[in-house]
């Protein structure tokens, strides 16, 4: 295919090219809208709050003076971290994909100007990056460390961005530069080395999906391959944190440093479905299985270590300490969303779903400015806060490691794209298809169908699509039910989690009604997680609940309260709320009040019993928690009267 | 005092003074010796195989080379972590303290070769560090990291281990040069710097109790004082984990990381009881407490983070992740010993044997060759090994960062030192009084009495102790009874937890008899001990039992079984096995065989439950596991039959 042919194809998380090997395809999110309902309230504090501010941190903690140096038009040694230029391509991918959504003309604006300025940053061979030869005093002196292909990576996912969103080719001309510097540079015969980070892989062959431009696939690929070959352990790095222990196409679950996990993982997906690689796929989706069984949080966190910020043992999933870093979660969205185009299982958008409505959004304050580098299922009464990562002093307004904040700055302008895919295959009668993989009030073009979208979901279960507009020829229209949804009807007819169909020749005006049912569910865990054995966390619709303190009745104690598994949960739409929340009321007990003992263990008998008096508990979504100070909080409570 | 009235006098871990402010004064080791049992085996493992090979690991890992680049003999780079000396200066103390037991005197020869290396290797004006001159450029850049004190401090401590063990005054000298060196250096108006790893502190108020210098024990009070007050922090290092949050005698716990914060609290009450100070002493009491309380393990295992090697929030205490450095139960046993002389409180001392049987002992194999850095208190069925501090693999013959082995080897040598004290108060009558705190085969000759005490413990509860000689006045003479003792007897009579005293004008031949009850206890935890919630751990005597794989039934998973807690616990003793040991079998289901689920969360009742089929289920000390290749273990097993 050739550059053209793209050119100006607006498309948000991932396009496949017309030759990859996937089920499903993006629409393009200028054709699904999301136009109300809590995701659009996050968005408009991205774009009121969250982006501008951005800006001014970027520019207050140094990156953009960074790249003044680099540029020959500032003086000084540049500041912060080896990849800090990351967080500007990342912040100036949020601000293309803003500007798509919202047409906000500043944001077209600053974009430009910096990417004037990396244009002026950029060496005449197309290497770009301010911070590493600095410090360094060359080039890819240690690429496992330096970040300086993770640097790459994030300004073409900008300028791939830029150039679909806004339609103008500045940044993209600068990004073709740094790729084409790279395919000069890297691969088998030239340099072999791999950055330690990821995501060069999914940049590369979005670029190659952009321009057409094979070498750019062909790159990625080699990338994903040279991984678990010793090139990052051979500059005595730990290969585990790296991804690097076997190849990508030998594992058989993730490991190590969470975030490079997932982002190598939805590199080599793009990689699998653009080369037709089905053994690399099958492995992709056995390492994805391998984490959902046993790596990931209800919350759809993923990594349960601070050491490394990575993946534990399997089953090793600890609340207090989870880590659970907010970019896995969009990472965790990104791999997910890909194997959902490659393979169409609606289990892909499940996993969506719940990574973005807890995991992720837990991420940032309802105000937009304030952010959770960490994401723990717990914050225990007595939690003494370390380091500006740390859950116990609340989200922060940046991160001296501020690879958070624009990342969920990038997802919340681009979350459009998750929301509805064409389908690939061609059916015998000649039908297109449409699925709608996540719920939001807005309107969706696609497989020339204009739909409507009219919910309130996650609050309530109703969705209706009304057709506004339908080709002459049929179009097989798919809504997910999620795998929760047990009982879910479609126009009165209960239907089965997964996707349910109907292929008919539509009219305008028809509306079809999906029911949810958004009953308060009490989950429990597998009995090898630790922490939770004998508890059960409560989830409503995609939704999973908190208890914090601040709700809780006078004197109730977080760390020692029950919840009693045999009373009623009643629920309250309450609009004046944290942004207007579901709560849920719960029976429990105060428990017993905590020994002032010696020390935490006594011979069995000796210590007091009984669950103490019985109390009202109250849960709030998981995502809104700690929008009042931090304050206590748990998300799984030990469970009584089972 | 004069550095004359200690000449000689051989003593273990920390001699106060005749000044201090103790209400314990320990037994010289001389005096106390320990000739039979399981410390015995492992001390002579110790002395035939850990401290030989240990010197071959220092030789081989060029810490002895770093030396003699620096005392000009040898050309080249140092090699190894900034604190490499230290590993030196602890083998140095090993070998002192092992030659007055065994009197080996191939330990003589090498501690005088490389005391003559150190002596040549110190600079003129007593600065001795072979690493941070070298890698830094000059001296003292970066006290909170470079480990310039806490290498002399380990200095110090060979030095007066030299001196009490084998009468040699050599590295005495070197040492001495060392702290007028340091004296000369630091100080209020001279440099106002402090360490970030404590050790110092006890070993300056060791050596003015050795040398009577009081300018040492004001140096070692200023260092325990200036903590707290931003000279660390002001470097850009983190405060808490170098201890350094708050000033000593303002904390109110323990936290960071745990071999610095135990060090430093043993330190400063060194301080404390050398000058006096019983506001600094108060606090180190509540700070014990606070810890003993909420951040132990049953083990006496202390950190509960990987994550900056630090204790944790009270309460946070996850078994498969625990830290429980080696080094951390070391620390603890030489706070905990300090707190004991200064009070007189038995409790320290069930903390220093639960400290020692269990987080210490597991530290090293049965051969005396493999240590363990790191020791959780469950090792899950599909853990895997991360660099070399990792269970998963089992333990390793040194380590890159090897702190813990010859602290391992200085602790076995000197370990008789805990066995006994004096008392310093004079009773009314003007006797003496004299105190046994551990539980040995062997013999104590103190406060006028000589003693032989048989005994099979901690395989069985009795203790015989014989007269052997006795003053013509009477003697106060205290056996210590663990708290978990309930239901001792002292010649047939029941005695309370805490000193069971007799006093009297002992005669030659006469015999008591202490029955410590060995039954194996159940024991549980504090709810807020999220990993545990529900199981519980066996103990028995002073040892916590652990389930190895090794021992389990065939098909029986240690991730999966439960414990009846209505069954029986049989003991048997196994001379046979890890060097002879009492097992546990204990009745216990295999449990539900784990569900072949896509995610650990499943709605509460959907699950399948039961207990499985009825096993048998076998338990070994804690102590031992891991002796035959790394298996499954858990100390606390989910409990039935409640």
């Amino acid at each position: 295919m050739t550059a053209t042919a793209r050119t100006g194809v607006l498309a948000g998380p991932a396009a496949p090219t017309d030759s990859a090997s996937v089920r499903l395809r993006p629409v393009p999110p200028g054709d699904a809208r999301i136009t109300g309902g809590l995701w659009h309230q996050r968005a408009e504090a991205n774009r009121g709050a969250s982006i501008p501010s951005g800006l001014t941190h970027l520019r207050a903690a140094g990156n953009v003076r960074n790249l003044e140096i680099a540029a020959g038009t500032a003086a000084g040694e540049p500041e912060g971290p080896v990849f800090a230029d990351s967080d500007v391509h990342k912040w100036l991918e949020a601000a293309a994909w803003e500007y798509g959504r919202s047409g906000e003309a500043e944001l077209l604006t600053s974009q430009l100007e910096l990417t004037e300025l990396l244009a002026r940053a950029q060496a005449e061979d197309g290497y770009l990056n301010s911070v590493v030869p600095h410090r360094e005093g060359q080039r890819y002196r240690d690429l496992p460390w330096s970040h300086e292909h993770y640097c790459a990576g994030h300004l073409i996912q900008a300028a791939v961005a830029q150039a679909r969103a806004t339609g103008r080719r500045e940044l993209l001309d600068v990004a073709i530069k740094v790729a084409d510097h790279l395919v000069a540079t890297f691969g088998p015969g030239r340099a072999e080395d791999v950055d330690g980070h990821p995501v060069i892989e999914m940049a590369l062959v979005e670029l190659y999906r952009e321009t057409g431009t094979d070498a750019y696939l062909e790159l990625a690929r080699w990338f994903v391959d040279a991984r678990g070959r010793g090139i990052i352990a051979g500059h005595g790095h730990a290969p585990t944190y790296f991804s690097d222990r076997v190849p990508v196409r030998d594992a058989t679950t993730v490991e190590g440093h969470a975030v490079r996990a997932v982002y190598l993982a939805a590199g080599a997906t793009d990689v699998a479905v653009e080369t037709g690689d089905r053994e690399l796929l099958a492995a992709l989706e056995h390492q994805y299985d391998a984490m959902e069984r046993a790596k990931q949080y209800l919350t759809g966190g993923l990594g349960a270590r601070w050491e490394g910020e990575s993946f534990g043992d399997p089953f090793e999933l600890p609340t207090d300490r989870a880590y659970a870093e907010t970019c896995a979660a969009i990472g965790g969205v990104q791999w997910a969303w890909r194997m959902l185009l490659a393979t169409g299982e609606a289990r892909y958008a499940d996993q969506i779903e719940r990574m973005l409505y807890n995991g992720f959004l837990a991420g940032v304050s309802l105000s937009g400015t304030e952010y959770f580098y960490v994401n723990p299922l717990q914050l225990r009464s007595d939690a003494h806060p370390e380091g500006d990562r740390s859950p116990a002093h609340g989200r922060r307004g940046w991160f001296d490691c501020a690879c958070c904040p624009p990342n969920i700055m990038r997802t919340l302008s681009s979350l459009s794209g998750y929301v509805a895919t064409t389908g690939t295959d061609s059916s015998p009668d000649g039908a297109s298809s449409v699925q709608l993989h996540q719920y939001v009030p807005g309107t969706v073009a696609a497989g020339g169908l204009e739909l409507d979208v009219a919910t309130n979901y996650p609050w309530q279960g109703r969705i209706e699509v009304t057709v506004r507009r339908a080709p002459d020829t049929p179009v097989a229209l798919s809504l997910r039910v999620p795998a929760w949804a047990e009982g879910a009807t479609l126009d009165g007819e209960t239907v089965r989690p997964g996707y349910a169909t109907l292929t008919r020749t539509w009219q305008a005006g028809e509306t079809m009604r999906l029911d949810l049912p958004m009953r308060p569910r009490l989950t429990t865990a597998d009995h090898r997680v630790d922490a939770v054995r004998g508890c059960v966390a409560i989830e409503r619709g995609p939704l999973v609940y908190a208890f914090e303190g601040a709700d809780q009745p006078d004197g109730v104690v977080v760390d020692d309260m029950l919840l009693d598994v045999t009373g009623e949960i009643t629920e309250e739409h309450r609009p004046d709320l944290l942004g207007g929340v579901t709560v849920l009321r719960a029976r429990g007990y105060r428990g017993t009040p905590p020994p002032q003992a010696a020390t935490p263990y006594a011979e069995a008998g000796t210590r007091p019993s009984g669950h103490g008096e019985p109390v009202a508990l109250t849960a709030v979504p998981y995502h809104v928690w700690a929008n009042r100070g931090p304050n206590p909080m748990r998300v799984w409570v030990p469970a009584v009267g089972d």
